[in-house]
């Protein structure tokens, strides 16, 4: 089989894009990849893991006879880093991201890239809260979601190309708006992440009684907080870019909130425990979907 | 080792009760565990499982001999269960519980029990939203805390014998005033689940471009959200009886979200990530506390 791409330049090789560089090596999708980023010390964990080929220490260097440049930095470096590449990629390279955001972000991509039409927006639906090139793992796409937000510049030879890598690292690849995307990923992903970091900031240095409370957390915050350790910088570039649909998903949550606290302020046994349990069911079948 | 007591009566064989009766069973604190409950599927499965030595189907039969009686029921039903047994049981004999909920709950089974001092509240801070008979294992409270709430009318007969219990399966045994423990749990408990419920509430039937949100749910939204799968009957009792404290966990709750509005309303990019790295930074260490 041809590689798709000979070359692949994965700029910020940590969770999701070391875990890209692993699997298009795996796969036999490409016949190099070559890492760059700003830590040093990371990208020599993305070495010695045989993540990458080998690493760039110039932007020159890092997209040199690149076919595809994947940007897997926090969403707010990636337009000032397609800028730095920009006058090194051969013509036609095509320039893909992993970011969170995509209605804010792909235009501006296409703007600084030679040729807009090579410019294809991709987020992969998978990752977690941990972070960095020893995180990575060949698997992290398999049987998740990607999505694919072409715009009417983008050339069907680039989007088919995007599709064909994150189909052959495993991934199910849907198409969609990229405003209907980051309206969608503020309710799912967005919004769950700020409440987690809202929750955090209240219990954290709270004592009762002289005792500090997280001395006594289980399972329930321990959960409902697991992705709170997530890297701030990235979800600070994540909720900026995507403000007006967050807050628009906050004002949906705070209703939600606002009608639980109404039933037990009313002491309403009933009508509390059908809420909770309409919470519940739909909770259930989330995990009834993939286990 | 002559057992704790020769024969405890576990009212409510779930995950906590019945994890309970296994692990004291297994640790050789009893001679013979009695489960009795509403529902007699569960009960099957409580005696199939090796729960409880045997079922009763009245109250009478439940705690006759019974040297200690354990409430593991919704903290609304525990009440009734207190007088239902009362006039069966011998004198001295322990009543003890496992809810989430104390300051309401102590002084109420104080007032229905014929010998107060017998009573001493208990509260196992395990579980998960599991549920039933089915999913209690034996070694559910190794390691784990449990906080006991004796009252100024508690026997230090009594206060010895819960406390050997929960320290004979493996739980640490923490004494505290029941208030205190009730504030603390609004905000490490209680609040996190309620959050967790509202979540779920927001974006269960949310659709955008008429696609259903909950269809690209990743890891974010489920480990947020994953205590709202809990039994809405527990949550609705915890949250009504502990309606005050939680009242106000959620209040410091709401200034923290709303600290991170305005944060991204303003643009404030490195006060937004600052809020967000101290949650951060928080969220990792209650991992570093147990793995």
């Amino acid at each position: 089989m041809r590689p798709l791409f000979d070359r692949l330049t994965v700029a910020g090789v940590g969770l999701i894009g070391g875990s890209l560089a692993l699997a298009a090596r795996e796969a036999g999708l490409v016949r190099e990849v070559v890492g760059v980023g700003r830590s040093a010390a990371n990208l020599r964990v993305a070495r010695d893991r045989g993540l990458v080929d080998r690493v760039a220490t110039s932007s020159a260097e890092a997209v040199a006879g690149a076919g595809a440049v994947v940007l897997a930095a926090p969403v707010g470096a990636c337009a000032a880093l397609a800028e730095q590449f920009r006058p090194h990629v051969a013509p036609g390279t095509v320039l893909t991201d992993v970011g969170s955001v995509k209605a804010g972000l792909v235009p501006v991509l296409e703007s600084r890239w030679n040729d807009p039409g090579a410019v294809v927006g991709a987020h992969p639906v998978a990752g977690s809260e941990a972070a960095g090139a020893a995180a990575a793992r060949a698997d992290l796409f398999r049987g998740r979601l990607c999505i694919v937000t072409p715009t009417t510049r983008t050339s069907p030879a680039a989007l088919t190309a995007v599709r064909a890598l994150w189909e052959g690292v495993g991934a199910r690849v849907e198409e969609m708006d990229a405003a209907i995307h980051d309206e969608i990923l503020a309710r799912v992903s967005h919004l769950p992440h700020l409440v987690a970091y809202a929750l955090m900031a209240a219990v954290a240095e709270a004592r009762v009684g002289g005792r500090p409370v997280l001395g006594y957390a289980g399972s329930g915050l321990r959960d409902s907080t697991r992705v709170a350790a997530s890297r701030a910088e990235l979800w600070r570039d994540i909720g900026l870019a995507n403000a007006g649909p967050l807050r628009a998903a906050l004002g949906e949550f705070r209703a939600a909130l606002d009608r639980l606290e109404a039933l037990l302020a009313a002491g309403d046994a009933s009508g509390l425990e059908q809420a909770l349990d309409v919470a519940a069911a739909a909770r259930r079948r989330l995990d009834g979907d993939d286990g």
